[in-house]
């Protein structure tokens, strides 16, 4: 009755669906829109920055050659010949004796090597022409903000896949990009199984529930970078089952299916994926929550069949379906950030498998703990709402301390890191 | 000529602008565009969950009395009377000797107290009836999750101002939520100042440069969970910058000016306060970068003078402008969370002010650490690009080395803590 199934480790699991992974689209979006999307080409300097010498303060252009003689006795006394605000180009030449009032920002004029802000200036009238005078020498040089000193032509300044966040948008508009290449969303279909599923805005009824994996999935599409397209519930009958998922995997990149992958007596899957003539890459992981995961290749789409348990569906779409989508959007950190924590509360459960718990992050004078999300009861759904993390419990041990050490896979991390594994510090 | 500006301590600006802080709207939003908003009322459960006593595993329902005589040597058989799947509703009430198939998810039948998984059962069909018999003893509550057992009626799940998260989302969804209370976006004007400033579709010129902050600015306006309107440049001319500034204000819960508001010659924005009979709540902080920055309230509007300046502009919104949209947002956690970390470089120039350093966060061993961001050179914008945190380095202090622990502000992080300080291991 029971089809036996033979679990795989995780890694081994990633590395099948890694083998199958697809490659993305490009897109140009308008700047204003760009945001929290991934940049599909490096971005260079076409320009140096800043683009021409300029003054850091508002102050006084001159030749600081004509300082030379100043001291606290002995006042130097410039001629103001100009006055240019930032934006406006200098027009004069400087010559001995010259200096030329300027803001912020504006372009130091020929001739002139160095600034001297107002504090350090006496500025006054007479006969209807502007002087000032300087107690001080300068350098060459000096409050002076060099041509490329910040950025020079040619530099890369942001790598292919980099998320666009406020500072990378400074860079694209700093270098003219009105339009962002930026990688396409994949498009990602749900379908949820079970005849026990209502509708969010349906009322309950004996022995049904409402249907969360769907809105839970569609979120966690979202907060990967994809798009998702939700098909309604499938219909328990398998003809029309396999003619909704041949129909939406039609217009989808990737299909995920929540529930129906176990060996229960009205789980439709493993049907479809053989009727579809998908291969099944694996359908049971040596895993806690989510060991019934099933992912299959159809042609050039992945089929993700993640489990009705809500904190199994949601450990499958991070682990398997996340790093792909990532790949899709051109950043190589396609796995979650994985770092070392110290473990706040015990968790005396043994772990005959990799176990992947919900948890949250917290700080503490320099070290990061780690702590159980829903610790008390199996609150699953509202553990999953403060969930900021994973622990990741290797299988074969025997439970953990509060104290111990432990890997945390960070859930809310736009990085990430380019290996599954905790590589780091092993 | 140059206007004396006293500065105050950070904390006492920011306190100056809380006392101004702007009370939010909420709004409806269906529960498919609920993602990354914020909650705008207690979430309470309106039902227990699960909402009856359910089957966790695909197997037999029973009575546990019946199965008292049984051991290895001595199976006990049970008629199998009913078959239910999730979703389906058990009809028959059990009664002694008598099973019911069941599959994961399903509401346990009357009169049955325990659940045999498939694993432990034998089934077989004896003269068109089904039988299945298990050699061990089961207990009453064996394998029934109980109703209520995750969630009891009247329990706060979640907390107003919370964002939606997937976990958030799943919640929502399990409780009916297909429209959902959310704090309405405020709406923030961004104004640029600054002759020199080209819009980003322009070809460089001599002495300009391309506008950055605006498009910066609205990055962290879309970060921060508020909407923004752009609304150009700032004419040159006091009486057109006047007229663009109210009109713009009038449109706008917040409205940020970028520059202009230095005491150079070409500076209105401090004119246009004085004409506004806004209240400049400060124009000066003892802090670097952004000691220019001003802020102002006119009625129940804030105007933000941020300077022109890419990393003072960046540092201000931070500062000052994110806790108030935070606050608008109902999220209580309005600051950005503040931990401690372990420097990774030296920094070697004294803090005569308050300086927030540009840098990012590694973690090792379940240490963290804070990076320079652009260490090498004043590549402001670049380095922005690249920082994920703030380093708060204390004035009157004489520089700091690696290894030294200091406070760090982390940007992307969503959670924030309702104190500026860091005071949790003060």
């Amino acid at each position: 009755m029971a089809e036996i199934r033979k679990p795989i480790p995780v890694e081994e699991a990633i590395s099948r669906v890694w083998q199958n992974r697809l490659e993305g689209d490009v897109e140009y979006v308008s700047i204003e829109g760009c945001d929290n999307r991934r940049i599909a080409e490096d971005i260079v300097a076409s320009h140096p920055v800043p683009p021409f010498p300029k003054s850091p303060y508002d102050g006084f252009a001159l030749r600081s050659a004509d300082t030379h003689e100043a001291n606290r006795n002995n006042p130097v006394t410039f001629e103001v010949v100009e006055h240019i605000g930032a934006g406006q180009v200098p027009v004069k030449h400087l010559h001995k004796g010259e200096a030329i009032r300027i803001m912020t920002g504006a372009k130091i004029p020929e001739g002139a090597d160095c600034i001297a802000m107002f504090e350090v200036c006496q500025s006054y009238e007479q006969h209807n022409k502007a002087y000032m005078s300087i107690k001080r020498t300068m350098e060459s040089g000096q409050n002076i903000i060099q041509e490329g000193s910040e950025v020079a032509t040619g530099e890369k300044l942001i790598e292919q896949g980099t998320l666009i966040n406020p500072g990378v948008k400074a860079v694209l508009a700093t270098f003219g990009y009105s339009q962002v290449k930026v990688a396409k969303k994949p498009v990602i279909g749900i379908i949820a199984t079970g005849t026990e599923l209502l509708d969010v805005d349906e009322d309950l009824e004996p022995g049904k529930i409402r249907n969360s994996n769907a809105h839970m999935i569609a979120s966690q599409i979202i907060r990967a970078g994809a798009e998702y397209k939700y098909f309604g519930k499938l219909a328990d009958v398998l003809a029309a089952s396999y003619d909704m998922i041949t129909k939406a995997l039609a217009e989808v990149d990737i299909l995920i299916t929540t529930g129906g992958v176990s060996v229960g007596d009205f789980d439709l899957m493993p049907a479809i994926y053989e009727k579809l003539g998908a291969d099944v890459l694996f359908n049971k992981v040596a895993m806690r929550p989510g060991s019934v995961t099933t992912v299959a290749a159809s042609g050039d789409k992945l089929l993700y069949g993640l489990s009705g348990n809500p904190s199994a569906c949601y450990v499958g779409f991070e682990l398997f379906a996340r790093p792909i989508i990532q790949h899709s959007l051109r950043n190589p950190n396609v796995f979650l950030k994985r770092i070392r924590a110290t473990l706040a509360d015990d968790f005396p459960k043994p772990n005959p498998f990799t176990r992947f718990v919900r948890s949250y992050i917290t700080y503490e004078n320099g070290d990061v703990f780690t702590n159980l999300a829903g610790m008390d009861k199996s609150n699953v759904v509202t553990s999953l709402a403060h969930s900021t993390s994973l622990m990741v419990l290797p299988g074969g041990t025997r439970g953990f301390n509060a104290g111990d050490q432990v890997d945390v896979m960070l859930l809310d991390d736009q990085e990430g890191q380019c290996e599954f594994g905790f590589t780091e510090n092993k």
